[in-house]
């Protein structure tokens, strides 16, 4: 459980404190609004705050003064032709503010998204929690042979033992030396910024994370497909539910146009054109690399 | 005035629908939301959304799970500390949303500030209305003599007369014939697209415009100084006193440290010293340029 | 003809001087620096400067000590599976400068992509030339009549005159007044940054324009588009010609897999496999709108 | 040494071919390409390429066709006088691509900074070198009694020796057990991209990062400050170095108006002028904070 009493108090106080507002109100996010749903062993997803909603889309897209909407329909309509035709700017309109806790190596990759803003709990000033990610049986995958950058099946028996010997007894040692270096019982005691260079990258760390729906729907279709580390693809799944209460329409199309879709290469456009002509096209004669071929073949075959 | 009735009326409903929300809610800036502030003879800015508060900028600094308060006097302390030490990302954390009229020409000088988000309506696909900035008697300033970029005293009788005469008339001749062109009564009619190229630099435009903290008192700060064109300047002081409303100890940190301090180059800093010990410098023993010589003293003299 | 014969002089004298650099040079951008191509009636794009070339993309990618070259044939592959698979970041390490003329209405267009750096020639500053783009007879485009923020065919007989004689007459005379207000013949003189709204957005500015690769191809892919506006795809197309003699692979796999491709939704992945399974798919059985089908249409047929 | 023979080899390779271009050339940055300067005990920073000079600063501001060099004074006073009023853009139009091998909790600061480009190696795909930052004697600092943020002196004796001692121990021990973890003898072998999890924040990595001279200059601003932690800072003063050879005339104006200079309060404007005009004005007297009064003395008195 990663909440401490006090912290599930404040947050249940936040809850409870409702205010009365002019703005946008999203129904379907005000409900997910600073609850801490947990993700890995030590982690969550909270949402903070949001501006806008699907309506406030269509209201930018056509730079209108009242609320924009001409109907239910017509605004759903005008989001798929958005999305559809990459027009951008309509969904930058939207915002939403996360705290996030995470383990180090996953906050690294979540960094490399430059459009947001950030901030992180600081090791230079404060003192960082004894939390450290150690994956679950099924979680433990092997290096996968084919792919550099993948997994293939779960670590069993002794090796999955002794993996988790490992992890669990260098965090818990680094942790034990970093309080102890610290420390200024007798001692001068190591200055923070330095002494959190011994802590291993599964140590947990948290921030809030501020983004617009169209850089957020960005990260999410790199993060949420099957390629990415299953340790932020889980972060990016629980995210994703939550868009898509807060934004049906874009987020439908979203699933429609981007996750569930695909992107051919003039080359593929040419194989289907001629398999639909009754020419039978194979791997040679399509002109595609044999990569190339197998992910052309992964989009046309169920 | 710049609205229509039935535009007025439409912002006259957004205000009238209150709900309940669990965000942070700024009370300041929920008098504002919706109602259009004229600027200019045409133009307007009004608040259309917003996110965060004075406490949410703490909140992000502190990472915290509550509201991060801890005291009101401990926030305004923080957030003084925060805008001395350029720590800009906690104020990254707040976000408004506006809806700007405003002549194309200050449209051009808006947009160069890139880190925000803007949707403007589209001459392309709309028909853009016939409103067109002419500036006021005592705007219409000679070239300045001594700076390139900068402004005179204000015209005067016949040549004042002339010149709101030719942008007048100019004005008017340009858009019957944009009208004429567009028009398909008889005949073809151009493409918009094409038609708008004949609309001079002064016709409104407008434009939602999405922009964080940190980035708008940016803005602020080179558009609402005594050297940006009177024309922006006065949008940008309008804007000003909707965030003194919006987070007041943000603001009122802004004008302390930016709007209204100096920033020093090191030979400066070593003539105060200097002076500070008794010495009488001069700008020939200053070290300094003529021009850094004068915005030196004043900074200095009152 | 865009250049003065002193501009042209320099020019002249910039691609005669020749340095010698430690750094990577591409051979096939060097013969276009400087060089400016005319594009419509005064414009043109010219190469200022360059980093990087496909190589560079290579080494990034591999973040390799030397040159990160393995073979001609893996670089081309890398670079096609880098492409492929959205891995934008390599190709930000390669950056272009370019000195575009072009008319204000484009600049309009064009500024919009924000990931880039301008210094645009300043009309507070300086006094614009005499220059205004009138489009050629072919280029006197009708508003289409399905399509909102399209064109149909050309104009033609006594209503391209008339459009060319507003055109022209407008731009002359409230350039006319531009040079009469800001004289200061015999009276004080207009403030240039007040004068210049008196001239219509088809007349010329300019500005250095500097961006990283990945940026740029996806400004191309959007304006290099058949549905972007003529005037402001035509300089894209020119920038396609450098660019294909600057990175090769890069471009190849750019045209295959961004220009020329086509990306499906979940929707048209399913109809292509019914398609593909002998099955005779209709838009209404398809759970296509009527605009989806068009355009799935003309993908899957030549 | 940081380098291995191969790699050394390969850098030399480099530094031996030259080649001819149009471009502008940097003199003083030519005798720095490829070159790996050391910092602390296996890191580097090596500059890849650049774009742009002091001359190309002066060229973009004054949109010029030709080298834009008026002379070589007019161009210092222009660079100055940019760099005083904040025009920003100029700077912009210079750009460098640097090699930087530094330990993962230096890359986690650094990374802060948004606008610039980065390909870091990757520990999903290739496994790291067993190589850690372990802090010289007098790098080894004691926590700060008064700075929550900042360090004391150097520990001493028996505690830096523990210190020391944990560090190397430590990191050997991971390092051990994440060569065992993903080793395939014998065993599945688990994946990289979880194996790294296990690797304290001292291990080294390394990247390419590209960013332009003005966004280099506030890195710069705000890492060669003697705030910065020492683990950045001394990478940030070997780039000031690197860059004071490649623009002379910006960095000599970023010294004087950023480095050396001062950042004044509307209330320390105030106290300056009651100072001169031969007030005594003390904390109390003078509306600051102690904080701020603390500050301000720095900057008055040598």
């Amino acid at each position: 459980m990663p909440l401490l009493p006090e912290q599930a108090a404040e947050i249940q106080k936040q809850r409870g404190q409702s205010q009365a507002t002019l703005r946008t109100v999203s129904l379907g996010l005000e409900d997910h609004l600073y609850t801490a749903y947990p993700i890995l062993d030590h982690g969550f997803v909270r949402v903070i705050d949001y501006m806008g909603d699907d309506a406030a889309i269509c209201q930018a897209a056509r730079v209108s003064y009242g609320k924009g909407t001409k109907s239910v329909q017509n605004d759903e309509g005008l989001i798929r032709y958005l999305m559809r035709h990459w027009h951008s700017t309509p969904f930058e309109m939207c915002e939403i503010k996360l705290h996030v806790k995470l383990p180090v190596f996953v906050a690294r990759q979540w960094i490399r998204h430059r459009t947001a803003n950030v901030n992180e709990y600081s090791a230079r000033y404060s003192i960082l929690d004894r939390e450290f990610y150690i994956p679950a049986e099924d979680a433990l995958a092997a290096q996968s042979l084919i792919n550099n950058q993948g997994r293939g099946a779960s670590l069993s028996g002794e090796e999955a033992e002794r993996v988790l010997r490992y992890l669990r007894d260098d965090a818990a040692r680094c942790y034990d030396h970093y309080e102890e270096m610290i420390s200024d019982d007798g001692q001068q005691g190591l200055a923070r910024e330095l002494a959190r260079m011994n802590l291993p990258a599964n140590i947990y760390t948290q921030w809030y994370w501020k983004v617009d729906l169209h850089n957020l729907l960005h990260f999410l279709r790199l993060r949420a497909d099957s390629h990415a580390q299953y340790e932020i693809r889980i972060y990016a799944d629980e995210i994703c539910k939550i868009v898509a209460d807060w934004v049906p329409f874009a987020y439908a199309a979203f699933e429609d146009y981007r996750m569930g879709g695909a992107i051919l290469s003039s080359k593929a456009v040419t194989c289907i054109r001629r398999m639909l002509a009754g020419e039978s096209v194979t791997q040679e004669s399509s002109g595609m690399s044999k990569g190339e071929w197998r992910e052309f073949e992964a989009v046309i075959r169920e």
